[in-house]
C-alpha cells in the first residue's frame, strides 16, 4: 500500500509536517508592537516550528519578550528595526522575517537597499500565496497578489519556477501549474502574455522547472473544475485539478486573494520569494491565523529551498 | 413609514418586481436547439415576463415551439438565425435577444455587422453582470467580465454610465459605484487607469451620471466591507457598502465572475449593453437559473432603459 499521509491538503497538516520533520526556524520579528503579531508568534512557538528574535521597542521587550523569554533587540524606530532584521538575515542570524506593526514600504526599503539589502542582483522578487478554500479539495498556490504589477516574460518565468519549487517543498511530486487568462485561446494581439504562456508550457514539457505539468492559457474554471473542462470540451493535462495558478498581473492576483478571503471563507498564508530568506508581509486586515500559517509556510520553505548547503 | 418593498436584494425579488409592474417583453431566442435554453424560456414564460419568438430548426419548431404554442421562424443555420434575430430587433419586432446553442462569435458577428447590425455607431459595447453572493447583503453589479479587453478612458466612462443606469433601473436611488484597483492609491506610472478613476469620481460629483456616488481607486475589500475600510483607516463615501464594481480590465472582471460562481455559490445574470436591445449571451457552463435570471434582468432593462419614447 502506498503511504498517503504526506499529502498536505490543509494548514493543519502543514503544521503536523513541520513537527514530524522537526523543523524549527529562527524568525526575526520586525517591530511587533501590536497583539496580532505577538499572538501569531506565540502560537508558532508553542507548535515548535519557530524560535523568535524580536526587534522592538524597549516597552515591548519588557512587556512581551522578557515575559515569554524571547530573545530581543531594542530599536528606536520601525526604520531601525527593519534595517536590523535585514542585517540579521544577511549575517546568517535569522532564517525568516516577519513584519509587525510598520508600513510595508519601510521594510521593503531595507530589503531592497542596494548596500544592506537581501535581494540578490538580477533576482526576481515576487509573492506567493497558499490558500485553503472550503470548496477546493486541496491547497491552492497562486502568484502574484502583491508585488509585480505587470510581469515581464522573464519575471513570469521566475514566478513559475518559484511556485513549482513551493509545490515540491509541500511534497507534491508532479505539481500542476495553470497559467490563467480569461479564455483558453492564445491571443497575442489583445493579450501578448498568452504567447509567453505557450513558451512556458513548452519549457515545462522539456523539464526546465523540474517535474511538473504546466498548461495555459486556462481560465479559473477549466483550471479548477473537471466539470467545467468537460462542458467546454477542452483537453488539458491539468484535468481541472490544478495545484497552482499563475495570474496575468497583480490586479487579477490581488482580486482573487481578496475575493476568496472576503466571500469564500478561505484561509491563506503568503511570503515574498526571491530574497535571501522568506519574508512574511501580512496586510493590516489579515487574521492571527493567517500570520501563523504564513510563519508555518515560511518555515517549510526556509527548510526546503534555502541554506541547502547547510544540510 | 417608508415603503421598503422596493429594494431588490435578490433575483426572486427581481421576478416579483417584473410581475408587479406587469412587464412582459418580446424575446427572440436564437437557435434554441438544446434543453437548458428551452427550460429557461419556459420558466420565464410561466412567470409572465417574456413572450418568446424562436428562430430555430424545423424540428425544434415542431417539437418545442408548436407544443408550447410559441411563435417560431424556421432558419437553416445558426448564422441565418442570428441574422434574423438582429433584423427583428432592428424592425422593432423584438425587445431582447437570447443566444441559444450557437457560438457567441456567430451571434456577435450579426450584431456588430455594419449593415444589418444593432450597435449604433460610436456606441460602446460592454457587458454587465448582476450577482447574488450568499456573503453579501445585496445584489452586486459589475462590469466587464466578457467584452472589452482593456477599456480606454472613454469606454470606462460608458461602463460607469451604463452601470449607474442599471442600478437606477433596479430602483436604487443613489447607487454606489466602486472603481476597482489592487490598492487605494492613484499610481499613474504603473496603473495609468487609476488617474482616470480620479476623473470619473469628479464627474460623478458633478452629476454627469445622474444621482450616484462614485469612488476609487478602492480594492474589493474596501468596496464591500465596512470592517476592511475601518482597519485600513480609509475614508470612502461608499462606506464598504458598494452596489457596483467597475474592474480595470477583462482579466479582473472575468476572474471575479468565475471565482464567485465556482467557489462562492453566487447566482448571476448578465447582458450585453450598448446594442439596440439587451442581449443575453450565456456561456456553456451557465445554469438554467442563470439564463432565467438573465432574461429577467434583460426584461427590466428593456423596460427601463429602452424604447422610452413609447411610454
Amino acid at each position: 500500500m502506498r503511504e498517503e499521509k504526506k499529502i498536505i491538503t490543509d494548514f493543519k497538516k502543514l503544521v503536523l509536517l513541520l513537527k514530524n520533520k522537526n523543523i524549527c526556524k529562527r524568525a526575526v520579528v520586525v517591530w511587533p508592537e501590536e497583539n496580532h503579531t505577538q499572538e501569531a508568534v506565540c502560537k508558532a512557538v508553542q507548535e515548535g516550528f519557530i524560535k523568535p528574535v524580536l526587534v522592538c521597542s524597549e516597552q515591548t521587550k519588557k512587556e512581551f519578550a522578557d515575559k515569554n523569554s524571547f530573545q530581543a533587540f531594542i530599536a528606536n524606530s520601525p526604520e531601525e528595526a527593519a534595517r536590523k532584521a535585514v542585517e540579521m538575515v544577511k549575517n546568517g542570524g535569522a532564517d525568516i522575517i516577519l513584519k509587525g506593526f510598520l508600513n510595508t514600504d519601510v521594510l521593503l526599503r531595507a530589503i531592497l537597499d542596494k548596500e544592506i539589502g537581501i535581494l540578490p542582483k538580477d533576482t526576481v522578487l515576487t509573492h506567493i500565496t497558499v490558500a485553503k478554500l472550503p470548496e477546493y479539495p486541496k491547497l491552492l498556490f497562486f502568484t502574484d497578489a502583491a508585488v509585480i504589477p505587470t510581469p515581464t516574460d522573464k519575471q513570469r518565468k521566475e514566478q513559475v519556477r518559484y511556485i513549482v519549487d513551493f509545490c515540491h517543498a509541500f511534497e507534491i511530486e508532479c505539481p500542476k501549474i495553470a497559467l490563467i487568462h480569461c479564455s483558453e485561446k492564445v491571443d497575442e494581439r489583445h493579450f501578448p502574455y498568452t504567447a509567453s504562456y505557450k513558451v512556458l508550457k513548452e519549457e515545462g514539457e522539456k523539464g526546465v522547472f523540474g517535474k511538473c505539468i504546466i498548461d495555459g492559457p486556462l481560465d479559473l474554471k477549466t483550471s479548477c473544475s473537471t466539470d467545467a473542462l468537460k462542458i467546454k470540451k477542452i483537453n488539458s493535462p491539468i484535468g481541472g485539478d490544478t495545484d497552482a495558478l499563475v495570474f496575468p498581473d497583480i490586479e487579477a492576483g490581488n482580486l482573487f486573494y481578496k475575493t476568496i478571503t472576503l466571500f469564500c471563507h478561505a484561509e491563506t498564508a503568503a511570503v515574498l520569494q526571491g530574497t535571501l530568506a522568506p519574508v512574511v508581509l501580512p496586510s493590516r486586515g489579515d487574521t492571527i491565523d493567517s500570520k501563523f500559517y504564513s510563519l508555518a509556510l515560511a518555515s517549510l520553505i526556509s527548510d526546503s529551498l534555502y541554506n541547502k548547503e547547510d544540510k
